[in-house]
């Protein structure tokens, strides 16, 4: 993209509404504008961020065996009179009459809704186990929406619920989905420790937390430094292996890691004290197992191998995609602005043009710009005619993993310089070794956006 | 995908509700399910074809310049009195009261959000020309919602906005923007007319509709039936060229094609007689000049060259993404179900085994599944154990273009059967030689998510 043709309106000053990082340098970096409180709209920087988070929940669920579906942002009140939540969700819940007089509602998740599909369709054991999922806007009436997308009234998550004949095959797919999403943070960067938490209105006993650690996070936690120190790294996992993921699952949680709501101060000083840790944590994702809670409730039974009907076991599991946006940034940041895993960059690169209308630079920019894209790669070449500090302070702002700078000095010597966002070390290279060196960089986080 | 892992709930029986061919062959092959009145979930398969009508849309938008981006569904009802269309949209328009007592309202169009964000950020107007564009979920409270997916209350449409400095550089937004939907359409294997057409409640004088000629269509339509012999084909056009897009905007608008709303009897008694055509129409799209309509009454003014306040010229654009998937099957279907085209076909091909459970059949099936996966090609494996007829009356409903069926037989021969779905006409082949060909015609049908 030529930054003349793009709609990215940074602004210079510190919004004064912003009270958290994250909330100031998307808008400062023109990602997102407020439309109502709590309400906001993606631009086109943000979309792009958050679009291809998407795309790599989906690609991560796909992975799991997990089967992609839509369903709508309006829900009848009926389904929610039947599972007794209609009544006792609170005023979070945006209810909605329609020109016909129906009570309807703009749904804060789905488990009623999946489980009359899941009722209408499905009627015996063969069928199981099954795990659908999609990824939708949700509304939640909150009181004080505030810190930008991540306390939004309007949001975008990923909501997936698992249909299984036993308690032990649910189980299964708690743990896999654990393994899943263990997965999905460390592509974009982030490292999101699952933590034992308290189930709140979904229901269940079983259930995990997944925080990143950050000052601003919403939630204290008090945890095993030990578990910082674990990574998923590229393991290849058999996601029908109940042992496997089981492993995974006991690996990532045996050590003390929980949340205020479920603190336990003897378990917690049994740790060695140098390995003691109270923090903040933001919470990007749970999961729950909660038996027949719904399938009792409303009915879904299967047929099971002993020719009875037999209510199914479930579980639901989300993340919070568009507020992930938001947690990344307030993890991966520093005072100029935002740095971007390379995961989830919205573009790969900048190139900066430090003297626009140079007949040289221009081509040299110009040539860096389609052998970049022809290789598959995504720049964001900044092609004004300003003075270099402003294109270098944007760049910083916006935060791309990786700056080719390109001027007259640099291309007598044949050379262009390609700085890391992260490190802010400078190398000179030819131009043609810049473009290698990004595709190298970027071979290993490829997101597809095919389901 | 293994179709015993897949959840595609196919209906043996036709549904009553059903009135026309898309909504009971989408029920049937289980792409959706209604949740209350014009409100749907889509099914696995539903939404494998509504996202890769997506990512269509955003390649071809793209591919023309324009930006995207993501407004929210919910909107602030000021907006809305600030143009005037609060109360001037009637009761269709879904009005919401949140929990502060604020008037919101679900959106069924967005031209006042955009043109609040525009006139938040563009002052100048070297900023232009701008065309922002997102695909967002809508909604409008049809008093008798009906057909599916092609009259629902809940819908997906890709609204886009241009803004321009003057009427000249509009009217080439508008040109551009029916060229790239001439592109997209034909991509879907779709016919769509471009069509005088009523601008409603939108505004404005210059409008065209892109309809899809069906029986089952809304609109009534006169046209030369010359204008069904043009092909928009693989050209190459360079969205800058105000000349070519013009040149192409005449080509497909300058032979006669109106809806009932513009038709004009004496125009149409002017066409030889052997070429006048009346026929039924499915509206699958609309484009539009409407000039300083909403800038005017919303402020949306940019510096101009002389250093005087401009109001900028605008236009709308949009496709019905969620009524495509039922005008695609209105348009492609026979008795037996769904004929999907290449380009839009949820999987490309099936593979049918003819004796599962038999151990050379499973090897040659697993092996195809296999080699057509690493070539990224999508193949849906029906792996159930259940008799042929089942299988093929199941393929032949949910509509792949190409099906590859596997028994001991043709094994013996080292030959499996590639079955066209569209001519019936089945040929025998290795299964290496089957793969290849299924490559070769999908060679051309890449779709990718990237932004």
């Amino acid at each position: 993209m030529r930054l003349t043709r793009y709609f990215m309106p940074v602004l210079r000053e510190n919004p004064a509404e912003a009270q958290i990082v994250s909330h100031r340098l998307m808008l400062r970096a023109g990602m997102i504008k407020q439309n109502a409180a709590g309400i906001y709209s993606w631009l086109p920087l943000g979309f792009k961020v958050l679009r291809k988070l998407e795309n790599i929940v989906h690609e991560e669920q796909i992975r799991a065996g997990h089967v992609p579906m839509l369903m709508p942002t309006m829900q009848s009140a009926d389904l929610w009179r039947e599972s007794g939540r209609y009544d006792a969700y609170g005023p979070e819940m945006l209810r909605i009459r329609d020109r016909q007089d129906r009570d309807m509602l703009f749904g804060p998740t789905n488990e009623e809704m999946i489980t009359d599909i899941f009722r209408s369709h499905v009627s015996s054991y063969k069928d199981l186990p099954l795990t659908l999922y999609h990824i939708q806007w949700k509304f939640r009436d909150e009181m004080r929406p505030r810190f930008g997308v991540m306390r939004g009234r309007e949001f975008f998550m990923k909501d997936g619920y698992n249909f299984d004949l036993t308690k032990e095959d649910a189980l299964h797919a708690y743990n896999r989905h654990l393994v899943s999403y263990l997965r999905t943070y460390e592509r974009m960067g982030l490292q999101a420790i699952p933590m034992r938490a308290d189930s709140g209105p979904i229901g269940g006993d079983d259930t995990h937390e997944f925080l990143v650690l950050a000052d601003t996070g919403e939630s204290e936690v008090f945890y095993d430094s030990a578990v910082t120190d674990l990574t998923f790294g590229d393991r290849d996992i058999d996601y029908d292996s109940v042992a496997q993921c089981q492993g995974v699952m006991e690996e990532f949680t045996n050590l003390y890691a929980r949340t205020d709501e479920t603190h336990d101060q003897a378990l917690f000083d049994a740790i060695p004290a140098e390995r003691q840790r109270k923090a903040r944590g933001i919470e990007v994702g749970q999961i729950f197992y909660f038996g027949t809670k719904y399938s009792d409730a409303m009915g879904a039974k299967v047929q099971g191998p002993d020719g009875k009907p037999t209510a199914v076991h479930m579980g639901s599991h989300g993340i919070g995609v568009s507020r992930l946006v938001g947690a990344i940034i307030e993890a991966s940041h520093d005072d100029k602005g935002i740095i971007w895993p390379e995961g989830v960059t919205p573009f790969h690169c900048g190139i900066v043009n430090l003297k626009q209308g140079d007949a040289e630079a221009d081509a040299a920019c110009d040539a860096l710009y389609t052998s970049l894209r022809a290789l598959g790669l995504d720049p964001l070449y900044d092609d004004r005619k300003e003075r270099a500090g402003g294109k270098f302070a944007t760049m910083d702002l916006i935060g791309l993993p990786w700056r080719i700078t390109v001027g007259p000095r640099g291309l007598k010597n044949g050379v262009v310089e390609l700085t890391s966002r992260k490190s802010g070390e400078s190398v000179e290279m030819p131009p043609e070794q810049a473009v290698e060196k990004i595709a190298s960089i970027y071979a290993t986080h490829h997101v597809t956006g095919n389901l």
